[in-house]
């Protein structure tokens, strides 16, 4: 699916249309995309730029243009364009564009706006308490909060159960993954299961005699964000196509013409922000090489948040922690803070590949983060299923991280289960998509090998290109074309198999 | 009209509406409020931070965001929403608010279609050529683009001097300073004609023999970057509603929540970034120090354009070059580069006030400048009226260049009538405005004056409270509530008076 049009590539172009209804439809994408656009580079000066004073003018904005954007997703004549557009002779590109527009019309459509308001409501005071709650520890008083965001995300998972046939905690997963099942995550996760915890007790184990050189801060910021940009230089990143700016809460924004990364300098440790550029580089460059001429048209929107993950695991996982790959960021990194001991490629691969079980998911290490997660998916599932309620999940949280990680975290609500957004703002169903986005890298890496066999070499002698090369073909480029199972089976021969993602952890870890 | 409630103060709260029609019209003008806010902040970005292959997108967002504004300002339901609103119960303030309205209808609905597009292809056109011709001194190719710009601007003012009972001249200049009359302008550029050249050959000629020391560069980029917002303080800029940044072309942009500046540095200068930001201060001064109660209504939107310049020019000319706060300034500019001679405040005084005529309007000093623009609202005048061509342009401009300034322009055509993009674009009626911005900004500091006795010494002592709540009482708080003229009486006890000036002038130069 190279792009071959300047247009959108999506219509029949000066000939007359036999196609209207399709026409219509992607022209209505079209302009809605355009008013996003100004809705993304607005919430990217949000976090990167924007004085306390501009927040109430700004969110009432960027609200203006969601009940906008709501209005065309929500149009009555859509069900009646969506159906003559599949009478009309499309294309197979054509048809797999029309196949995501219904996704999103049911996504939009499904639940009834008395739902959407009740939702909006509770999760905007869960958060907001959320923030002070979280670092008083007041587990009581979020509780009150959370439940009322438990109870409404039960209906809208029944609500949506309705709208696509399927199971209701599946209905949720499908906003963030589609296609994938929670019979499937069960089976993954309970690979997992089997084989995480005594894997991380045999890497401890190993790594208990290693000596590690931390490398001495403070390090100065400005030369921190030149490391960074010369990382995104080596990673490809465009730069006349994106930025690199900070927040305080990293991402990457903007829209696929103009990606906004951020990131944020801590003076003491390099790593953090170095490494979350290049993990914001993953995301980015996906994006930017999302197929142009059909950028508008849901067909060339990035999978899924699992896929999206998988390129910026594949940026910092895969690659950015590649014994070869250290060693092309050492001379950068010498470059800008001059020599040191610990900057050593040797030392610098075993910093990196350092174990350290703890409570925070976002300051984990790769071998310990899918515990977080598994947790997370075992307790939201039982909890959007009805099997347990808000009170009862810290007693399973305290179990189940003293079975995965050996720690204990009883009274510890702010470290425990209080330590994320995701659950306070409605997002069930999200948490999975990280580990599947590890699960994935390691599979299109075993892909790449076998494509590419000197592989490993390559990147060592810093050639990058059999890397970029196969995932612009492979994901980038085919973006939404594709459900996800068939993405991944065009990609790599065969559907998710978590057996590389073990193999990759093994070899790095123990190997 | 202090602003005395947080809703927008303009409908009636909670009791039934007597004034349904006027209540639908504010709330539509608040919905619109609301979207030019994301337009707004994407257009500061695209100037300050925006990558180039960003332009293709951003162009279209805000076109499509354009388009969109255009619809709601162009509603066939409009007319009798304003017809209905006159006969409803209104308040003196309200009905402000209602002739803003039936204003911005006029000017918005004016214009066939067909027209409009026109302009557009036309003014495009002419701007993309001008950016190569001008530098290739092109004045036929450029010619060739100007005419139909001009042909649709006699045209358009026709078209708006049908909608407002206005002569075709006049109501083009009415779209930038509503109740200015060319019979006005050329009384005032008349007055200016009798005494300014004159003026200017007698200062010169008494500067002929001064001496003048120019501070020696460079000038670190981050250090004029920190005495610029050192600057800002010391006008009061609020940073929590505001930002200073970068671009090509400095301008005051974003919302009145949140203000954004740019300036651009030079290594060998000083003058030109420190004091377009104070120039640029005195805008975003006005644009933060709205109503804030009653943002989003066109009552509270800066009066004009010749009001909102006499802002930055009482920031820039009445206070920057005043010798009181050029003695604030030297110690925050030593701060900053350290001790030089030509730092002296006296010697830095002399430096602002040297005048020298030359080609350029926006290079010109404080004297010459009003020059530059008697001589394009003349030209204008005539072209708009149908006296002359394009053609005809060069010869009256080297004329015109020659008796007001003394400088020879001739086959000069890149640093002549070509120098602007304000003809190129269409804005026919623009220039006056910035020399009423200068006759406004005299007339408010005699008020100032007649206030505050002691104001010289006040400002001496970096006591800027009395110009700040003068400014604000007078100008920012009314904002749109009145018209011009009556906003000028009410401010200074008389309508516009040239005498002001003039006085201001002789006595910076000649005192």
């Amino acid at each position: 699916m190279t792009p071959t049009s300047t247009s959108t590539g999506m219509t029949n172009g000066t000939t007359a249309p036999t196609t209207p209804a399709y026409d219509e439809l992607t022209r209505r994408n079209e302009r809605a995309w355009r008013l996003e656009h100004l809705g993304s580079i607005a919430g990217w000066d949000q976090a990167a730029n924007m004085p306390p004073k501009g927040n109430e003018a700004r969110a009432a904005a960027l609200a203006e243009l969601g009940s906008l954007l709501h209005g065309l997703a929500t149009d009555p004549l859509l069900p009646e364009l969506l159906d003559r557009a599949e009478q009309e002779p499309l294309d197979p590109l054509q048809r797999a564009n029309l196949r995501e527009m219904r996704r999103d019309w049911v996504a939009n459509n499904a639940l009834p706006g008395g739902l959407v308001e009740q939702r909006t409501l509770a999760t905007a005071r869960c958060e907001h308490a959320w923030r002070t709650q979280r670092p008083a520890n007041d587990w009581a008083g979020f509780v009150e909060n959370l439940r009322p965001v438990v109870r409404i995300a039960r209906e809208e998972a029944i609500c949506l159960s309705q709208a696509t046939g399927l199971a209701p905690y599946d209905a949720l997963i499908d906003r963030f993954e589609p296609g994938m099942r929670a019979t499937e995550l069960a089976r993954l996760f309970g690979d997992l299961r089997g084989w995480l915890p005594d894997l991380i007790a045999r890497v401890r184990e190993r790594q208990a005699g290693e000596t590690v050189l931390r490398p001495t801060g403070p390090f100065d910021r400005a030369a921190q964000k030149a490391l960074g940009e010369a990382a995104m230089r080596l990673l490809d990143f465009d730069f006349d196509a994106g930025r690199l700016d900070e927040s305080t809460h990293p991402f990457s924004g903007g829209v696929p013409e103009d990606v906004r990364l951020t990131t944020r300098y801590l003076d003491d440790d390099l790593q953090q922000a170095l490494y979350g550029v290049i993990h914001e580089t993953g995301h980015a460059r996906y994006e930017q090489s999302l197929p142009r001429s059909l950028l508008g048209q849901p067909v060339a929107r990035a999978r899924s948040f699992g896929i999206h993950e998988s390129q910026s695991l594949s940026f910092e996982m895969q690659l950015g922690m590649h014994p070869g790959f250290i060693g092309l960021l050492v001379p950068l990194i010498e470059q800008h803070f001059g020599h040191q001991a610990a900057f050593a490629p040797a030392n610098l691969a075993r910093l990196l590949t350092r174990v350290h079980p703890g409570f925070i998911r976002v300051d984990a290490d790769e071998l310990t983060y899918p515990a977080h997660v598994m947790l997370r998916f075992e307790i939201e599932q039982a909890l959007i299923g009805g099997e347990i309620e808000v009170e009862d999940i810290p007693t399973l949280w305290d179990q189940k991280m003293a079975a995965y990680l050996g720690v204990d975290t009883r009274g510890n609500f702010r470290d425990g289960a209080m330590q994320d957004v995701h659950w306070p703002s409605g997002a069930f169903g999200y948490f999975p998509c990280y580990t599947l986005g590890a699960m994935y890298a390691a599979q299109w890496f075993a892909a790449m090998r076998r494509a590419t066999p000197d592989l490993d070499a390559r990147i060592a002698a810093g050639d990058l290109a059999p890397v970029f090369g196969w995932l612009r073909e492979h994901i980038w480029l085919p973006a939404s074309r594709w459900p996800t199972p068939e993405l991944a089976l065009r990609a790599s021969g065969e559907p998710l198999n978590p057996a590389h993602y073990r193999a990759h952890l093994e070899r790095r870890y123990l190997g």
